[in-house]
């Protein structure tokens, strides 16, 4: 991957360059396409830090004092291998622990398997990735591709319940060569009763243009199953959350109910068939969203306007939180990561 | 559509029609195909009143005084609209939300977007469908088609939590060119522990002839999770609930979880391989089906007994409600509204 | 089927045979194929005993004085029948309900139908299985070919939640025709909040040896939901729980939400990309978890060893249990059971 390759894989994912979102998306208008994810096989070198923040939450992050809830998006491609150096901050062991790839016993991130890291230590977890194919005895092997997820799996028990609960957890996204890449990844945590750790009733909201190809990742965790609800958008139900053809029989849904440790991910074209607007997302579980378990999704005309949406208006304050909205170590949105920030 | 093509879509549709779904059915008789829906594109105008039942319940209904538990049946192919005036006869607002399908953010049924009916007052709600396709991007678009519903988003609540759980939800089915059509249609909607908002153990049952081809729409509602399992029938866990051929990988099952706002419709072929017999359908939560949420699929013979099964015996007691089975108000079957009863 | 070809697939499937299952397996070894399931169509005889075990438990047995929880899996081919004398030695009336199959309402096994046995009698149970094919009305038939499950429909109540509670399940496998036969079969019943109604944390464990195809079928049964993740290891959540190849669109996945009566089963090549181990199967509810849903999927090098897992560490106190494992009555490894040994 050239410079120009990884720069375009950097805006395109980036959260920071909202600015190249925004050309002339109309109502059902096809997008140029955003581009596709290259080839893996890529050797990366990343490093993590655990941290307590404010209000006795913890977070990874992948500078030392910018711990996020949840933790960074980590992205690559089938083929890569992750070398994650872990930094413990924190006065008790914790751990990295991923779903969905490749790792021995030793990058396990279980106290039970010694794969944890003690307070202030240091432990470097290494992930592998692999393409799909077919077996020597003809069957076939998937690959890597997938919305996975890291969460600790030491703090407060030997499943990490203490730990995610204050929000050691983060997104993990493998694609496979020629995966439409979005223009923007968002990140969705159901943990307990809360979203991605913020106040009840406090989002967090997500904005976007109408036509922006949008990827939402929906993480599970905590104690409490829940169904997640999108307005105005939906998505197949199967590996990538868009259907591979007009024979590709998964059911379309906007609602899916998810348990602990359950990931879904997804693209909608923002506003397709339906225009801007402040579409809610929610837990679908009447106590839960009546609770706050609700976000909104700000899909904005080209001119920037949403239709019928106020974010001072009465109506909206069980929703809004603020148009950024994080918390103190808490972000909405995900840059990603591929790595190459901390190349050894 | 000529008026043959449409009364033969009323009469497949239809539940007052059940003497057409007798003809010589027996065990694993390949039935007649009956029918497939036609392409999309018409535009319809219905009425939807929001009224009170006895008991304090509400319903949707299609005419005044005539609300139902759960509203009526909506049905439509890929690319039809739907204009549906919505008249609150309640003394509190209410509002109109669908799943699924493609509205504008003025449709949207909630009070945020102040899409919702005052009291005594009219609002319409537009929806739309629209056919899989390609985009420009190369990407495949995936169709409206589904099992969806609609549901008051409004009462008691800004999420309808009141208006849900007294009755205020319906099924929606978006049919794509080609989707084999059934012999009838039935609706069971898991809310809270209730069955369509009956009470514990008085089903609804339904009835069946061996060789019809019945469908399902199953919908959750409230706060619970459930698993809907019938016996003797099972479907295929995608969009259509039927496989689309021989290498279609979906799971078949009899069994499946869901959770509030969750949706999905199967067809079965009454009694196939399995005969004639009084079929338990329930919910699964041991919990649950003890306390009630259990109905009977009445599969009779030809001849239109049931072996085995008395209504009077004792032992069914505990599910078999009335054959008929309506509480004031409420249906245990659809007739399939195409929205031509109230073109303007 | 010849002799030879039934004790291959005795050999196949059974558990007694761990030591021809050890054949020079290594990291990402590509193992040879293991053989695939034939057609089905035979007419099979088996004997099932109804026992109380010690502790007040209750299990299915293939062998007087010989139940286990999970009673024992019966396995058997598309097109074949299966012909089960159920014995029942309580002292309260039981019987056998068996999802997916094919059978008859006298089969059903509900006491609303009269399908029960009394305490004392014998009552046989005829299931029915069938290949998929085209309806003469050119839709599709799904074939029977599944992981399913049989329970107690009566004991406690209508719905058998005493006799499940107290372990009156266990697994069934219907295969298609050039299904690819595992080397071994587990079974995990996530039953309220035990596996295999063992104690907590105390498995079950199930062993392996780098390279051998492990088919897992995954059962739960009772009051919570739950969901399963297995360390290291995932599958596709489809039919069979492996890829049918490139353009099977469904998710691979690691972890699953399932409620009571859900069923699903997949293979996977023990420790393929990642080496042996000692890897954690648990319940993913936090709670679930800590209050020891768990059991260790133990991967040994070809030379026995699994690296950084000691089964008298303080640290794997809380999952391993014994080796072999089992309380009385209960085992964690299923021999397959073909229903040969009781040919009539």
């Amino acid at each position: 991957m050239d410079r120009r390759g990884f720069n375009r894989r950097v805006l395109l994912g980036g959260a920071a360059v909202a600015t190249s979102l925004s050309v002339a998306p109309e109502i059902d208008r096809a997008v140029a396409a955003t581009g596709t994810a290259p080839a893996g096989g890529a050797t990366r070198h990343l490093k993590l830090y655990i941290e307590e923040l404010p209000g006795g939450q913890l977070g990874y992050g992948l500078e030392k004092g910018k711990a996020t809830i949840p933790g960074p998006l980590i992205e690559c491609n089938e083929g890569d291998t992750l070398h994650i150096e872990v930094e413990n901050t924190l006065d008790v062991a914790a751990s990295l622990h991923v779903h969905g790839l490749d790792y021995e016993i030793s990058s396990d991130g279980t106290r039970q398997n010694k794969s944890h890291v003690e307070p202030g230590a240091t432990r470097t977890y290494t992930w592998r990735t692999h393409k799909p194919g077919r077996r020597a005895d003809g069957t076939w092997r998937a690959g890597s591709a997938g919305y996975w997820h890291y969460h600790d799996h030491v703090v407060g028990t030997d499943h990490g319940t203490g730990g995610v609960r204050k929000g050691l957890f983060g997104p993990v996204i493998v694609r496979r060569q020629g995966d439409v890449l979005p223009d923007r990844t968002v990140t969705v945590v159901f943990n307990d009763l809360l979203i991605n750790n913020l106040p009840p009733h406090s989002g967090p909201n997500f904005e976007a243009t109408v036509g922006d190809r949008v990827e939402w990742i929906v993480i599970t965790h905590g104690e409490y199953y829940h169904t997640f609800h999108v307005h105005g958008h939906r998505w197949a139900d199967n590996r990538t959350g868009l259907l591979t053809g007009p024979d590709d029989p998964s059911q379309v849904i906007d609602n899916k109910i998810c348990g602990p440790a359950d990931s879904f991910g997804f693209q909608v074209i923002a506003g397709e068939g339906v225009g801007a607007g402040a579409w809610m997302y929610h837990c679908h579980v009447q106590s839960h969203s009546d609770m706050g378990m609700v976000g909104l999704f700000l899909v904005k005309k080209t001119d920037g306007t949403i239709p019928g949406y106020d974010p001072d208006d009465h109506d909206h304050e069980h929703a809004h939180g603020s148009a950024s909205g994080s918390a103190p170590g808490q972000k909405q949105e995900q840059g990603h990561q591929h790595g190459q920030g901390h190349e050894h």
